[in-house]
């Protein structure tokens, strides 16, 4: 996507690959930052501390965190290392687990020489892949988008939820990628961005994204949700995924099971962006999804800008009252209407993945 | 209600009738700060701006806000004028209307130099009155609490919305008041205290509230609530309204359908707590409720206290992104177990409403 005009990445390589560059996340929506990643180190923390997030960056993150681990030593002890110390850094999205895999049986195979140039090619390819597979989902939402469109002679209401957009993967994002394709092919779209509670990806990275995309939007408290549903304000609703299990059981950003109970007691269609790496084939159902418990200060402070434009830290709770923090919960697949994959649209259910997906086993 | 020992009201008129002392609720829980309404206008900007907010308290505070205005003036003109100006406040909370026709029909039979006193007394009945009611209700949500602590044989989980503790009545609370009751007998119990947004009422008022007395809690965002509910982390839901349709649907603060929906779906039990003045008769379904739709800026901006103490507002959303803020949303009755009124528990329906309250015609 563009940043005033420059394509831009939210991962970037640096053509000498004594680092990558990444957009410094915490600091949007009130300034853009940019961050150059040198070591494993960084990596972990910029994963850790969500400089950088979203399933599919997470993944490409962790890619060039092992290819920053390989350039100092590429011998097995350091890989093993290196891949034990990224899978830690967050455990709900499994694209993180899949691109250390993948990375591993590429690189474990050759001679230690070998293994740095490979590193960096493959963290570069996975990336690429990326993108590609954002853009097939495009196409995919796109034509479901476009249906809505004529089937309802007006502009489309989306609602999303977190940020599943070009700055959660390499390029385009998920949800967001036939959103950006609608409005590029000038379907009519208006997408009800909802904060995201605690730390605000949708407010901070949605409206971000599309307002500086020029596409219409409203930014709305998570709770006023349902209202909009039940009120007819929602046509479609397109959210993220962290992980996916082989029946279609949806992990993604806490508060999404929330939506999809409200869109199927109002018959709106609930769809989940499901890029193939999200897949996790080894779990039957998504009672097995680690949900990650984070840290209490995230519900108890929020970031803002203040009169001024100083970027504080303010408290919002007393003192004395403690907070919970789960950072996701699983949406089943009961209540989804269908997913969008690079290889078409499937139903949320063992069957409609393996159709699409003929070649895994799935647990 | 104590707050360091003290028993205090969430309304007070002064000795002299030149005033009302209420709470400013906006600067809670950074601070406890009292105000005192001398006039017409000041009591309509309490309402308006929030410094009272729940529907008893509106309710009252609208009481006193016409003991105010007939203090200069107890013309029929005058009164007309101070309930015009008074009702046009707020639009959701049915308390206010309800007040103010109680306050008329009281005074306009009187010769106008009757009128200040017993506007003031009217008032301070309307407020005795909402105590006895909420101590109503703690005994009936008592038992049901009580039930549920000897069915489990250990502390009660319990999750409320907003806030509907003694700070949005004149004492007590409604949805909070089976609570107190139950801790103060020592049933064991634990809140989740869900924020609230926008205004989070829950973070900074019903955490404040429970802190004070001692009630153990953990506040989550509202995104969290679905996902506590399937990991079996709530037993109850008890919530407060705003106003209660002849069917029993009910409006109360935005989020409260999520939290429905999320308990039907997990089967566990969502109660109303009810007080007789926030039942709208002449309403046959939820429908009819007006919605108020707040400021935008309550959910680009919120208010928090930094590093060193200051309270401040920050804002979250890019400049460039519009928001909404719609502020109530209605749960029908469908999704409700039970509603806890002053005359015992009774079904979420016509025919339930229509046994506790016999002498109302309904809508």
């Amino acid at each position: 996507m563009k940043i005033a005009g420059t394509p831009t990445r939210s991962i970037r390589p640096l053509a000498d690959r004594s680092g990558v560059e990444i957009i410094d996340q915490t600091h949007l929506p009130h300034a853009l930052v940019f961050r150059t990643l040198r070591t494993l180190e960084a990596a972990c923390e910029a994963i850790k501390t969500m400089q950088v997030r979203g399933a599919p960056l997470i993944g490409a993150t962790a890619a060039y965190g092992l290819a920053l681990a390989v350039s100092d030593d590429a011998s097995d002890a350091r890989i093993d290392a290196a891949c034990a110390q990224l899978a830690a850094t967050r455990p709900t999205a499994v694209n993180l687990r899949w691109a250390l895999e993948r990375m591993r049986a590429r690189l474990l195979p050759l001679p230690a020489p070998a293994r740095r140039d490979a590193a960096w090619a493959e963290a570069g390819a996975i990336c690429d892949e990326d993108v590609a597979i954002n853009e097939a989902i495009a196409r995919h939402g796109l034509a479901l988008i476009r249906d809505m469109h004529a089937a309802k002679g007006r502009a489309v209401n989306l609602m999303t939820h977190c940020n599943a957009g070009w700055l959660a993967t390499v390029d385009w994002g998920t949800a967001l990628a036939p959103v950006y394709a609608a409005h590029d092919a000038g379907v009519p779209v208006h997408v009800w961005v909802s904060e995201t509670r605690p730390r605000n990806q949708g407010a901070a990275l949605t409206a971000w994204e599309l307002a500086s995309h020029g596409v219409p939007h409203t930014v709305i408290c998570d709770n006023a949700a349902g209202h909009l549903m039940r009120q007819g304000e929602v046509d479609l609703v397109l959210v993220g995924a962290d992980r996916v299990a082989a029946n279609g059981d949806v992990a993604n950003k806490i508060g999404t099971y929330l939506k999809a109970l409200a869109a199927h007691d109002n018959g709106i269609p609930f769809y989940v962006a499901v890029p193939g790496p999200t897949i996790d084939w080894r779990l039957a159902d998504g009672s097995g999804i680690p949900i990650e418990a984070r840290a209490a200060a995230e519900v108890t402070h929020i970031r803002g800008q203040a009169e001024g434009g100083r970027v504080l830290d303010v408290c919002l709770t007393p003192a004395a009252s403690p907070a919970a923090n789960p950072a996701f919960d699983v949406t089943p697949a009961r209540l989804i209407t269908g997913l969008i994959t690079e290889r078409g649209l499937c139903p949320a259910s063992r069957a409609g993945l393996r159709a699409l997906y003929p070649g895994h086993a799935d647990g």
